[in-house]
């Protein structure tokens, strides 16, 4: 297997990596995938991944190429599947249609792919290469990544805060701490997950939605609500399933029927281990999960180290000595002598406040990809 | 007095403002202030104020014009001086040296001169005007206005903390909280000061030298321990008048004998109101003061609305729920429907940590210029 490429074959599979970029939240269980195939300099096919259930995106550049794929590079953002699931296998169709070379950025770290895919098309004649732009295209697929390599999906956890580190009054009152910008930002970040998690403190206290406003969702994000001992009202907005769908967690001696009711599905968990709470959701296909809880869950989340980014909205507010700080848990004094496991991957002005972006290095790789 | 400038004026001014600004912190008491002379569309001098007692922008500009100044036209950033100080008026120097024409930024508030400049050239038949890039010249002036106007001081806070706003652990421990950087940033912005003031917790707890450290200092920043108690112990570094300057405020029932063999110079301050302090410091002629202190001071400067500016390093550090926060006072209930007084005026990556600039916005206009 060749491991050079030219430059034309770089700009190709950024223009893969672009389209398979093109969709929202909508593959899941399904990695995002791009392909372009090109007949000399020409491009001749692209196509791109929409939605689980769809066709690949190999068959939709197929499928325009038509007799032009006789001969051509495919270049696929994802080594192309050799297996059957709601569509038949990607290796196959190449065949069919008589590509000569197949470029590849990654292989497909799914145990029902792993190299088979270009196995398949190396023994069929075809020229097949992997690992151009792999670490972007690692990035591009953080979720699928995760819950195929670590069994748990990519966890954001969104915060926001005041320029003191506070995130509500002494009275409980949070709301409006950061501007409209930011609080438009935080429903274009939702829509791109595929589940949001929160707590039931949260649901008591604020009642949210937690749905996505003002954008059409063709998969709205699950809403999922952690509540150990079901202290949520069933009559709370996030449980009214007609908007979105709900996943309830909690203790398996609780009552949920009132819930299953309203159409939620109920799940078990132990109440502690959070890892319990994100290998069901890989179960259920979820890549990508978005947090936007309370002091407690996040911590939470934090202190079991299942964070692999974090958003933090901050307000140039000043909310004084009693208002309510971020965390409830106590780090170790040898914090100060340690590199930050956070690196600040971005800070922008957004409105009146900031976002942070940054990445847990353990976790998240420079350029966004994962670390197993 | 004619208000239409020409593109040529302006750009003229720019200049003036741009050799203005040259100079770092030692003007004080004096305002910061270029000038630039034109013959036509040439340039046939230039000069800046250096240091209090050195002549004055327009002397240096007559000096370079020499014969040329006949005539010409003069760019000053700020009115020029009619009254006899530590050098000749100015006006005198412009009118002697036969310009025709003067051009300045704004008017000076120095009740010494309060336009008499202005009118003393216009009474020798030189067109005299001013209003061009007021606003520009205001704001490099920041300190010298605020001191005549306000009789105060220009104030600058620094912090520095975690990412949830604390600002030492539990322990105690707060060195490195940010990085290298921040720390080189904090040296260069103690340099622009006239003065740093700290308090006795700090000067006990991390006897700081609160000198600037790897740059010539022509006149290095006065160091102020604010010390109603007289606590802070004599040999701490901060009293050791050889590397700079030292004021001490206490209350006056106190010996401050030690201090001043020391080379301390001991002022009286009844302990609660800041404003005092800074009175005596505007009167000592401190136009800009740099406040580096622990959190009841910091706090306490805020509480009485002292702070025009608001300079914030923040780690992307989590230091937990028992670190110590960065304010010791509560803030009302009505905080968040307000809009914030804070206003972000530029929030910067600097190493590993961001850096916010914030500006009070009933003390400081959109463009740095102080409101009084």
């Amino acid at each position: 297997m060749s491991m050079s490429f030219s430059d034309f074959d770089t700009a190709m599979m950024q223009r893969a990596l672009y389209l398979a970029g093109s969709v929202g939240n909508t593959t899941s269980p399904n990695p995002k995938v791009g392909c372009v195939i090109t007949q000399g300099q020409h491009i001749v096919g692209e196509g791109f991944h929409v939605i689980a259930g769809a066709p690949h995106a190999e068959v939709h550049a197929l499928r325009q190429a038509a007799h032009l794929a006789q001969g051509a590079t495919a270049y696929v953002t994802l080594e192309p599947c050799s297996h059957t699931g709601k569509t038949p296998p990607c290796a196959n169709a190449l065949i069919q249609a008589g590509v000569a070379r197949v470029v590849c950025a990654m292989v497909d770290p799914n145990p029902q792919v792993a190299g088979q895919g270009l196995q398949r098309l190396q023994d069929a004649g075809i020229q097949a290469q992997a690992g151009l732009l792999a670490i972007e295209a690692a990035a591009l697929n953080r979720g699928f990544l995760s819950r195929i390599q670590r069994k748990r999906p990519f966890v954001t956890l969104k915060l926001a805060a005041s320029l003191d580190g506070k995130t509500a009054l002494a009275n409980g009152q949070s709301q409006w701490i950061t501007g409209s910008k930011a609080r438009e930002d935080v429903q274009h970040l939702r829509a791109q997950s595929n589940a949001i998690i929160t707590g039931s403190g949260t649901v008591i206290l604020d009642n949210p939605q937690l749905t996505v406003r003002n954008q059409i969702m063709i998969k709205p994000p699950v809403r999922v609500v952690l509540d150990r001992q079901l202290k949520s009202p069933s009559h709370a907005q996030i449980f009214n399933t007609e908007v979105a769908p709900t996943i309830l967690f909690t203790r398996p001696e609780n009552n949920t029927q009132a819930y299953e009711d309203l159409g939620v599905t109920s799940l078990c968990w132990q109440g502690e281990n959070l890892f319990e709470v994100l290998e069901q959701l890989a179960e259920k296909g979820i890549n990508e999960v978005w947090v936007e809880a309370g002091m407690t869950l996040s911590s939470a989340f934090l202190q079991q180290n299942l964070v692999d980014e974090l958003i933090l909205y901050q307000a140039p507010k000043i909310l004084g000595h009693n208002a309510k700080g971020l965390f409830d848990f106590n780090v170790q004094a040898d914090v100060l002598q340690q590199h930050s496991v956070w690196k600040t991957h971005t800070v922008t002005p957004i409105g009146e406040d900031i976002k942070w972006h940054l990445r847990h290095s353990q976790h998240v790789g420079e350029q966004g990809e994962i670390l197993i």
